[in-house]
């Protein structure tokens, strides 16, 4: 490690708070970055299996969006306007509009929150308490929904959970997701056992949320067949139903809001990450329009439309909406993803795929194993990640425009790792 | 009304949530700003008395900022890196530590929240439950701390607190700001009584959070006695002191933090806003380092860092904190705002001012009067707002780098439209 | 009716809360009460099959138990002594530390709730949550618990939990009791999932607590396998194990403690209903010794520890818990219940025999019709009430010691009733 | 100590709970008790200056309702009768109706909550958030309603909130009661000025909840213009006002109910403690005819109108309150008893009067020495008990009928504890 990185790696030591964490294993620093490629300050490349936990969906600094964010700074664009009305605003919702709701049947209002997925799902959960008059929300086990005191009460990991120190995390009930009691189990005759019983002491329920590719949870992917029973019950209990979209959507399950194929109509659907479709802070709740009874602030927040983020994100819709290009191009490289982790679940005994599209991943059994791969990876410079509630979960979120080659060539940097690993471990068992 | 314009407002109505806001009033579309002046898609220019409610304390599009974030961005520097190590981020920190923290004698570690002024809020009751492992958080009257469940249950505001339904906001106490009981009670003393009494009912808290100016509760002002009051009840009774220096903070008040001149020393500080110079999404929990007990992503978020926000916002430090020259510029205008907003006051029974440094204002006593004066002086070419609990105060918030000429020039309007409201008003009395 | 019970039934209607009920279907006045049978002001007599919910397990009006009280009494006897020392308290803790704790190896310290079942269950979960750090605690689907805010919380019935109004009923999670989901689903196995799975979002379970037999939730009779697997994954988690025996202890179940044939070592046990033996208000909360950490006075009441209920009480524990005869005595009528019961449940197609011991019911399918037995049964002089989460189970609750002649004579009108109704109900549907 | 009386007192230790309070500083064992004397099994007497904390303003064992009492035994009378039709009921309600409510011109629905204190104030807030559909309760500083988890949430002590662990104790806001910040702060304006101001963060209030002298809290005895200004407060802001009028009602105050001289109406009164009149377990809650809005059973409980306080309550009604007799003797034993008080705090330096009616005393300004003064007087043969935030009250609170006589006799007692413990303390500090 040359001296001044040394040197740079300090100030984070001596001033970034202990709340800091990729950065503890990736301890790079990365100066710049194009594509599915990131670059440290030595110029040593690092392919992206990460993707700002599919927040780059259509990869690092895009050509297009780039060009038009110099522009509208160049020219004095607004950077930050509250929530006037602004061109880069217009351009955006009609972008959104035409490429994304009316394409699909759906007719939404969208509410630009705070930029951050968590306040996405709190102005969810604030109004599904509105709108119904009703105060429980029903989670589910591995969902994942940010780290703000509500969105907090929604999260299923104890680790998270536990940064509310005494603090209250109430008025959910946390259920269990599609598999997670075993294959023996039918989840949703449980559910709705449980509200179905006058008894049963879960109070009616304001709204379902969930994420239907679970990830931060262990790429848990629900089936059709299980969105359309939880919009089923939630619909008899007169409860609303939300899909946390944030990390699923955009394109990375394969079409762009990662319900797509089961028919469902959520009455709420959250979206951050990829929004932006360059990384930029952007989030945004989709609320059914009878639903949309907000007062005027009544939930606001300083950088509630991020402008910046309005051009690149109209750039994204744009240029990957339009037509069914992009969403063809995923399928395909969604059949190779597939074929790739298998040659690395084969390394490991026990081990199986999980996920869905271009959101998949190897559950290799143990959080150790898995975090010994990724961490072997990275050395050979691959950045990727692990998921799941014991973090056993090797998690594939490339940039979905990612080329065939450099997929192949982040493979075989995860297909060795992975064999070095797991032969060190046997040796060690020996 | 042109009608391209018409048009265009259309897909706000159609398709923006019912949550909006300032845009109802001030419903042009914004195309362009430079320093304190925005620019409609016709042409019109706007003086600035606003700034993004305090997010563009130097201006719009600021020229250095500016060339520094196109730079960035054209050369594939980082835009988003999750809470990765890059030279964005190392620069910002040495510049913070260079330029804020060593020349106060101040000693934080800086987490990187969510990049939204409530995240922040959110980790620091957090982080004060999880050190004392205490429940309580002691906020104060007319306080404003954010929309999502755990900084909404800080938050004063009825209407505000209305958008959680029935869901819960607890595990707060509501405590008197100073003077919200009237000049004869001394507040401090009243808490302080309260907090004795072990009879009291008032759980021992966790912490104190204040803003040291009440940005939406009316531009309340704390005392320097008061501040140090409430540090001096805080540590007697075991909890942390928290300072909320969102809108307050980064030169408002005239100095860096707003506290500066109390030498009260925080436990915990909070920062967004006009961190970042350039109106970019981007917040802070400044931590004394012996509370720094996080868990490595104990508390997370996809846009924690903003990169290009660490761009623009080591710019602002170098440019207007490495020398005194910008905190001398703001305190010989703070002067001149007092003497204008008291020509202002001067035109309306009953009025006083109200704030600090270059954040004040005039309460006019009626919440009517105030939002017709800025309704008026929008139609005149000035952007300005009320605040308050009854929104009986104009707040004057405009960039501290306006030019002596664009200030008077705007409060030639705002004069303006008072003369003109008051005599309606009069008139219409009759 | 006569004119005069008219009168006096006025008063009631008058003078007394909507909440009342048991008295609105069954609405003479009763005027005294021997054994089994009740009398009512103009010397109409009743069975009782209810036996004041299993509060007069003994029968109302022992001989013996009268005499003693009446002795007490004539002689100044303390009839309130806070929590005072008095003969009558060591007398009865005397007494069941002979002939309750010892014999059957048990080591608890007895705390006197204020004299209530509810009170007793408070106590509990607060404890509980004292003497672990946690706070959440598990009660179980048709649980009853209680109408005091924190016992209510436990308790799942929907119109109960009504009650509370907009107050927080927090810090539980409720789960499936053995057979609620149905007999292919072993609720065991989905709480053990539940609870193993650090991403399930259940935080760590100060305590479990449930009946035996879920007196209000329709006899739902847990299995010893049950208590033992819930007992198990008490321990396995760090929880304590509370039992409520406050309907089906003191004999109910064929044994003092309903529990005790399944060797399940709860750390806490609350008593009621028939601990006094006589009626009389009195509660108690069996505590572990080492986790009997209270504070002197932290838990207190004006009522605790009822002086006359510990005079019934003792002579109770002394006539029937000194010797085996009683428990054999039971068992033998049980028998004979069940066999009762099955020819009422012939009656009803579909009906099923619910519960253990002297706490069984039949099931008849709907509430409607197990109220329309109960109430033609109390027009032929039998008291009998319903339960169930739809009040859909007939539910024997005499007392004990009722004479197997008294309880022929009881189920004969039942049966008729039965037979009635069901008729009745054949020629509507005709 | 005889041998047999330390034998008898390892059962408690033994055996009862830590919680238990009372007797470990007044340990003796009392067997018998009548009019306001008490013996223990020596046969030694104690002057009661305790009454059961004002459960029996009667005396022990008042020989017309002890007779009343053992005949309805004898006579096979309902001991136990949920909430069933019973003679006793019916006169126990005509009683209070003829001669509490009729007289007073109050209308009032009576519920028979279960039979503790602690129910009435449950049942009191759940109906007030039922009938608003508000969620929050305001109660006050030093305020005792019991230890429940609804009832302990509005209560202010400390140690005994630290009961909860770490339940939640929510939906509460803690204002100061009359007097409680010092004599120049008027708690009314606060209260006001905190509620009128629609950013104080305090929620719409459901109820107010008070008690007109503060038993616990340290004899503070609200003024009529007070409870006057609360009321006022109350119908302003749409909340229910609530007294709780458990210690200081049934003739305490010099009234039966102790807010008759404010002329205030509460929605609802609670009452335990004495309504017996025996000392056995009763409570009540009036409800003003349109709040009774209760569904059946909605609230219920096993004890609920505990059928021998009925009897016994029935007489004391007749016997105590049916003409002004026992008013002007209670009237007149105040002003004794003020003057007896006095006589005390003469000897201590600093020490002033408390209360009003029969339930002052003095404060000594130290818990240390008030305890030491009690447990001298107990040597002396006189029980009497502190109370206060720091029990630094010396409490008053001997049955209402005790005879000029026995209270100089236990007057003279106090004085001389008082005495010898000054003296020493004296000593003690040179």
């Amino acid at each position: 490690m040359p001296k001044d990185m040394t040197q740079e790696t300090t100030i984070f030591t001596r001033r970034e708070s202990e709340a800091r964490s990729y950065c503890r294993g990736m301890d790079n620093m990365f100066v710049k970055a194009q594509g599915a490629e990131m670059f440290d300050q030595n110029g040593k490349r690092y392919i992206d299996f990460l993707a700002g936990c599919s927040s780059l969906n259509y990869g690092h600094n895009d050509p297009d969006m780039k060009s038009a964010l110099v522009d509208h700074i160049t020219n004095d664009g607004i950077a930050h306007g509250l929530d006037f009305h602004s061109d880069a605003k217009a351009a955006f919702l009609k972008a959104y509009e035409d490429h994304i709701l009316t394409p699909r049947g759906m007719d939404y209002k969208i509410m630009m929150t705070g930029p951050t997925g968590t306040n996405a799902v709190e102005a969810a959960i604030k109004l599904a308490r509105k709108v119904t008059g009703r105060r429980n929300v029903i989670s589910f086990t591995n969902g994942f929904h940010g780290m703000t005191m509500g969105a907090l009460s929604l999260t299923g990991n104890t680790d998270k959970r536990g940064g509310a120190g005494s603090g209250t995390l109430g008025d959910v009930t946390h259920m269990p997701f599609e598999g997670s009691l075993g294959e023996n189990v039918d989840t949703l005759e449980l559910i709705e056992a449980m509200l179905s019983n006058p008894s049963s002491g879960i109070d009616a329920p304001a709204a379902f949320i969930f994420e239907p590719i679970q990830g931060e949870g262990g790429l848990n992917a629900a089936s059709d067949a299980w969105m359309q029973g939880v919009e089923k019950i939630a619909r008899k209990h007169g409860a609303l139903l939300i899909v946390d979209d944030i990390q699923a959507g955009c394109g990375r399950s394969g079409s762009f809001f990662s319900f797509e194929a089961s028919g469902i109509k959520p009455d709420m659907i959250t979206q951050a990450k990829s929004l932006s479709g360059f990384g930029l802070p952007f989030a945004a709740l989709l609320i059914r329009p009878d639903h949309d009874i907000w007062k005027p602030a009544e939930h606001n927040g300083t950088f509630r439309g991020n402008t910046h983020a309005f051009v690149t994100a109209r750039i994204a819709i744009e240029k990957f909406w339009s037509d069914k290009t992009f969403e063809k191009e995923i399928a395909s490289k969604s059949v190779m993803l597939t074929t790739a982790l298998q040659e690395v679940a084969d390394l490991v005994p026990g081990a199986s795929l999980k996920g869905r599209g271009m959101m998949q991943g190897v559950d290799v059994g143990s959080g150790d194993l898995a975090g010994a791969i990724c961490a072997r990876a990275y050395e050979h410079g691959l950045v990727i990640e692990t998921s799941g509630a014991n973090d056993e979960v090797i998690k594939f979120l490339a940039p979905l425009t990612i080329s065939s080659e450099l997929m192949r060539e982040g493979f075989d940097i995860l297909i060795s790792a992975t064999k070095e690993v797991v032969e060190s471990h046997k040796i060690a068992a020996e």
